[in-house]
């Protein structure tokens, strides 16, 4: 049983959601992962991590309409110091993960068919965002390619 | 330190709460756990998991109500193909968990005296559940029954 | 690869953010751990857990407010029997987290600069709430203090 832990940086481009499942999945196998459990960590409070449908992109717009709907930038936030995209970017952190658990089989992730891992914006500007990959299992030397 | 992954496969009968706490703990005493960190992860972004109240209901008819008023089927969802109960299966899964972790203390979920592991059914029909469960410490021989 | 397993009991009054950051850390520096895998487990269904910014405390109050909001008091509950409290209590429970999961690097949580870890109460009340604390990973002798 070891463990391997690092942090990558991801660059976004404003409120919407970023498909990081192969940037993880590429990330495992350079490692040379076998079966164990991954977790995935934001280091920020308004962006978060979730795991949603990956087929149909329309998905992903009703999702930030509906956290927009649930967090409205024109409420009257006692918050509001640091710009009206701040706090309703807190509200949608705490409503949706800051952190996610995936078993991985054999170094890969068990995702299901229509799972994708994604990192959603809040924040209205371009932004760079932390992710700590830890991974607890088995770790060997990445499987010969033929 | 050792690991046990397998799945489980569940049947739902449509909206609502399956409580999965004694199908849970009866997989951990087969696999003969001391103890250790469970995870449970749900392959699917129509469904989730969630962990609440066990003794009354009514708890869940509230809560089921709750998420139908977050989620309204009659709200006009950019992503309306495959039919009016499954965007707002994905808002309530993005609003409740995917997955749990949950520490095991000499075989026993360390679960409150009030708190129940539940599968919680959005689509309308009746579906075919998958549940990965990831144990992650002690496994030895099951305890004698004398 | 080590273990250790504890649950610690806080004071809670009423409704409110307790942040709880220093209070792990302590725990995690008196273990003496190392590398590796925290997960922390609130053993209740009307409290939870939630890593959110440390900086203005005007967050936590816009953050409880929009809790009042998605689950108000006085909305006709069905479970009505403990309380106004006490069915807003379970919902918000539902919506935010139960466990929470953060890497540790040499004995540190690889939290983010703004981000605090905190046991929100959503009970009237003042109440004892119990975490679970779970740790994975190296676990040795405390480091020598000169």
């Amino acid at each position: 049983m070891k463990q391997a832990l690092e942090t990558i940086s991801l660059k976004t481009e404003g409120p919407g959601f970023t498909d990081v499942t192969q940037e993880i999945a590429g990330r495992l196998m350079e490692v040379g992962v076998g079966t164990g459990l991954l977790t995935l960590f934001l280091r920020h409070t308004s962006a978060s991590l979730t795991i949603q449908e990956n087929a149909d992109p329309a998905v992903q717009r009703d999702l930030l309409e509906t956290l927009e709907a649930l967090a409205p930038r024109d409420r009257r936030w006692h918050h509001a110091s640091e710009g009206p995209d701040d706090m309703p970017a807190h509200v949608k952190t705490m409503l949706t993960d800051c952190a996610l658990t995936i078993p991985v089989n054999e170094g890969r992730m068990m995702l299901g068919t229509w799972q994708g891992i994604y990192l959603v914006e809040h924040r209205d500007r371009p932004r760079t965002r932390e992710i700590v990959l830890h991974f607890l299992g088995e770790i060997g030397a990445p499987p010969e390619r033929l």
